[in-house]
This record gives C-alpha cells, structure tokens and sequence, in this order.
C-alpha cells in the first residue's frame, strides 16, 4: 500500500472493524469517549464558578481538537506560538489568544496580517516597546489588535514584575492607536505539577494574591481587565475556588498523562475528574531475548522531560517500559518467561503530553476498536 | 510577510546580506564550512583504513544532507525507520540500508513496494519468521529484495542472538527466493557514548569481537559476509583501528553537539577531528528580570535526553542556558546586571543532535552570515 502522507500510512484504517490492532505504529490513540467526558466535565466545573474555559491548544497543536472543544462551550483556544495561531485560524478556529509575547519585526508583521484574518485573535504584551511595535504594525495593516497586560505571579518566566508596571503598561495599550486593551494574563506552569493539593494551594495562592492585587490596581487606575486569564489543569480545583481569573487555560484535561495523573487536581479526591483519553500504541520489532522485548518507540516518540511512558494493556502484570535509544524501548516483564510475539501492539499512557504530542503528525481517534478519524496535528513545529 | 510553509518564514531571506541575524527563531542552523570539513574528515580517515561511510540519516532525516554526503564519497545512507527510507528515496538517495527489522504486513508491503523504485535498497532481519515474511511480500512484488542478518553484538535491542544463530538465518535468506544475502549489521548504541577512550575499547572491543567471530562462522558455512556494517561517531577510533566491519554507519559526526563533543573520539586526542556545525537559534521574548532573560527554546526545541544546550556566542561570558517549560527556556547571566535586549539573538550548541533535528521542519544552511539556502527535514515523523 502506498502511504497517504496527508493522513499517514493508517488512512485506509478509517471505520473499518478492529482497525485499532491493525494500526501502522507508532500511533497517537485518542480515545473518544474519555475524551469528550473530559470536555463535558470541564464545562460543568467552570460553569459552577461562573468561568469559561479558553483550553490551550499547544497541548494538541490539533484544529480538529480545537473544534469539539469550541463546540462543547470553549470561547476559543490559547496558542503558545504564532505558528499555533496562524494554523488554528487557518482551519477555522476562531478566538485565538497567544498566550506569549510576539517579538521581532517578522513575527509582529506575520501577527498583524493573521489579524485582518482572524475573528477575535488576541495577544499579550509585557513590554513598553512591544506594545509600541504591535500598535504600529496593526496600524499600518489597517486594524486594531486585541491586546493583554501579561504578568509575572510568580513564575518569572514572561509578564511586567509588579502590579504598577502592569498598570503602566495597560495605560500605554488603552492610549495606543492600534491596539484595544483587553485585560490582564496571569500564568503560573510550575505550580501545576506540585501533586499535593495543599501545597500546590500555598504556592499558588500568593501568586493568585498578586494577580488579584494587580486586578484591583488595574481597576483603580479605571482599566478594570474585561478579561483575567490564566490556570491550568493542576491548578484548576484552586482557581474555581479562589475565582481571580475568569477565563481558564488548562489544555492537558483534555488528554491527561502520566504526570497529570499523580496530581491531586480537586481537594480530597485522589480519584482525577479527567480520565487518560491519549495514548500510544506501539508494537515489537524484535523478541531475540529472554524477559524483555523491543518496541518501535524512543526518544522520538515519547517526550524525555517527564517521567517514563506507562504501559496500560496488551502486556502481561508487572510489566514496564525503558528508554532504549532514539527509536526503541523495551517492554521488560516481571518473569523472563514471559514474552510478546513479534509485530504484538502495545499501549502506553503518554509521559508528557505536550512534548509528546509534538514529535507526532497524525492523531488516530478512536471509539472501542474502530478508528473513527485521524486527524492532522497542523500546528506541530516550532518556527 | 506570508510564511512560505514549504521552506519556512526565513524563505525570503536566502542570499539576503546579514540574513542569519534577521532570521525568524527557533531557527536550526548548519554552518555549510563546519559541515563540508566533517564530511572531507570522516572519507579521509576511512579511506586509511580501507573502509566506507554509509552515514545514518536518523541524525538529519534530510535528503539535502544524504545528497552532499553521497557527493562526498558515502556508498547511501542507513536510515533507522521505514519512513525516513521512503523520504530518501522519494528525493532521489540510492544506496539506503534500513537498520531497524521492518515488521507487520503493512510495513512490509510498503517495503516491498519501496524496493520496485529504490535503487541499492536493504533491510534488516533478525527473525526467521520476518524474513520469510520479507521474501514472500518481495516475491508478491516481482523483485528481489536484499537483507543484512541483524547481529546482537551486546547492546540487546535488536539482532539474533548467537554467530549459530547468525548462519541459521543467513541460510535461510541465502535458500529465500525473493531474498538476496548481502552480510550482517553489528551495531551497539550505547557505548558511543562513554567518554574515555580506553574504557569505551574495552566494553567495545568485546563487542568486535563477538562480530568477527559470526562473520568468521559465516565464512565458514560458506555465507562469508560481502558488508559487515555497524559503528557510530563515538566508535569510529575503534572501528578504524580494527577493521571487523568494511562499512560504518556514523551520523553524529556531521553535525557534532553537546554530548558527543564531550567524547574522546580518536586515542589520546582531546580535540575531536569533527566540529560543531549544526547551532540553534533563539530570541529574547521577555526581559523584565533581573539576571536572565527568556528565549524561545524549551521541551519542544531542543531534545532532553541529554545534557543541556550550551550558549555559542552573543551572550555575556559565563551565561548559562536552563529549561523553562515546553516554549521557553532561560539565559542566565553569570552577573545580574547583565542582560541582552527584547528581540537580541542567541546560538547555541543542541544537547542532542538527532532528537532535537527531529523536532524542527527546516535546517538553515549558511556560510558566514549569510542564509545559502534552506532545507526540508523531510522524513521527521514516526510513522
């Protein structure tokens, strides 16, 4: 059969029965069901604290995904890039917000034209000069762009430092022809992975206290921030709680993997309200010796950033998956006497899901065993 | 300016003066002098030895990079996957040797059909079972396919056990209508790299010497092997030295990195005969901190399987590069009052060449600074 690169080599697959065993591996499974429980479930907890959710696509650089998260009552999507942003709005996908600062004369030119294109694109800014940029580029293409105030809480990663840059910046933007302030982001990625519930919340809290302080500051100034966005997955059940932010940017819920999996994401349930909807398959490329064999996934399949691939059925109890070069890794059992035939499918919950998802073309979505659509993961590459 | 998706943003800059200082980042950069010196460097230490480069495209997964090492001397290139075959082909590479066993009957069709276009194609077979498999998919195609015997020299990844059980499966290709016995791959991954000469030697020495002693039963029973390849850029002092294998297969040593710069490459020389010449390029997106600033580089930038990527030039000494999340990472100033400016660019060494080329679309290809041309990574992606 000749491969089908538009939809890769597994195309001819689409609806036929049991074609999830008859995959090409490795394979990027989206599982249906857990996956749409996972958007319907997102809705309902915001719902209850009056917020909307706006799910971060860098998660799956996906538009498909994009899209039933749309249609399940997403405002739109976060991008990290604007190679994110371009490939959402190119496919449909309207109220992109990219959620890290656009800099440099091309990408600021490439921004404003995606803005004469898109329905409600939104950027942020933290930084005088690049909101002096933005204003000039949007003018000169004619439009005016949707802009943020991005603040640091606590990460120190992107975002003015205090809440009295924030207003100064802010007031910059509401003066600026070209530009429409819109609110305020305020982010924090390394509390989301503290697994206790507790002390995720002590962490976290402080940096809400500052966001909150930087909104009221914001307000006095009479820039109160239509929108305040910001969270993620781990730290969802403390933003519902403490309600700073009104929209929310969680991305992983919608697919959950090993690290999401050990964290406490609501208060007193080790029991996840998201269930692990993507997984891998892969398959055994060689069985030459005695308790283990090799698999068709590395380094290149399975983001290294986290903790290791979990292997979730197919394989004998006990079972684990090691790292073995670029393209391998092996299955090693609990008894050398136990084995799996050459060409055997494997399933392994993803490590990482972001980084994994990236090293990939092609989601496989899936209900029961028949694949029901494989959809393009447009946005992947980073340029 | 409208991104031209088939070479990337950076199109327009091809040929342009100072282009490489107005590139669009995370940009993959191949200094084209660095480059063509490791290619001249590597024909030339081989040909002392008697040997041949079939060089591994699962480094660059580029066919502009198969095409210049072809010109350069190479007899093809190996490639770690089917698809990375089919994209080498698909662009004109003959000679192309895959190193992995290729199994499942999808993956064989297309292999079989692979080889009707291909000129000078093998593959790999350490089972009974897939060779036969291989010869009756290359029978159903009308052709003949050739196939090296897979050898498990002491890594346990892939390859038949034994030197017995080496002939037994070269017999069996040997007898195969629709198979033609070319000889037998001996390839270990990690002791390319163990950093000290001798203690690399020691455990690879062993190694060689379980390979010669297969090729030798193999001469014996009359299957004398006409290629016996294997070998890596961290081995390739040990392979000239002992000459058991006539091909070698290294792929590192076009581009260098972080890891393998670190290793002794030839006895008792500190300086490696190869040069860095693969770099990435990175922006400053945020600069409101005091002692660092954020660039555009994280998890899905740079591979994390090894050390960290290590800052090239226009930074301030002593600054150091930190992850900081999947889009970003950090330059830290060995001093807080240093800082470089929103926009400013960066180049650093990659941690680990193959998996970080893996994660981009384009490499830059450039001489001084100027952007000679850009070349597709064709066959990234696993499937």
């Amino acid at each position: 059969m000749t491969a089908d690169r538009a939809l890769g080599p597994n195309t001819y697959l689409i609806g036929e029965a049991a074609g999830l065993d008859r995959l090409t591996t490795p394979a990027l499974i989206l599982r249906l069901d857990a996956f749409e429980q996972n958007l319907t479930r997102m809705e309902a907890i915001l719902q209850s604290a009056g917020m909307r959710i706006r799910p971060h696509a860098k998660t799956h650089k996906c538009p498909a995904v994009a899209l039933r998260q749309i249609e399940a009552g997403a405002l739109g999507v976060c991008t990290a890039t604007l190679r994110e942003a371009e490939a959402m709005v190119a496919a449909g996908v309207n109220g992109v917000l990219i959620t890290s600062p656009v800099v440099g004369p091309p990408k600021i030119e490439r921004l404003a034209g995606l803005n004469l294109q898109a329905e409600g694109l939104m950027a942020v800014v933290d930084h005088a000069d690049n909101a002096d940029a933005l204003a000039q580029a949007a003018r000169t293409a004619g439009a005016t762009l949707a802009v943020l105030v991005d603040t640091d809480i606590g990460m120190h990663r992107t975002g003015v430092s205090s809440a009295e840059a924030a207003v100064g910046l802010a007031t910059r933007i509401a003066a600026a022809d070209g530009l429409d302030y819109r609110g305020v982001q305020g982010y924090s990625g390394q509390v989301q992975h503290i697994e206790n519930y507790a002390e995720r919340e002590n962490v976290y809290g402080r940096q809400l206290d500052r966001l909150a302080a930087t909104v009221s500051a914001l307000s006095d100034a009479g820039l109160a921030p239509p929108i305040v966005t910001g969270g993620g997955t781990g730290t969802l059940g403390i933003d519902v709680q403490r309600r700073v932010i009104n929209e929310h940017q969680a991305g992983s819920y919608a697919f959950m993997d090993v690290e999401y999996n050990l964290v406490e994401i609501v208060q007193g349930q080790n029991t996840s309200p998201f269930a692990t909807s993507l997984t891998m398959r892969n398959s055994v490329v060689s069985n030459n010796a005695a308790g283990f064999v090799t698999i068709d996934g590395g380094f290149k399949c399975f983001a290294t950033d986290g903790p290791l691939p979990e292997l979730e059925s197919g394989t004998p109890g006990g079972a684990r998956y090691e790292y073995f070069g670029d393209e391998h890794g092996r299955v090693v059992f609990a008894e050398d006497s136990e084995a799996l035939p050459l060409g055997a499918q494997v399933e392994l919950v993803t490590p990482h899901c972001d980084p994994t998802v990236n090293l990939h073309d092609f989601i496989h979505a899936v209900r029961g065993d028949v694949i029901e659509d494989i959809w393009p993961i447009e946005a992947r590459g980073v340029l």
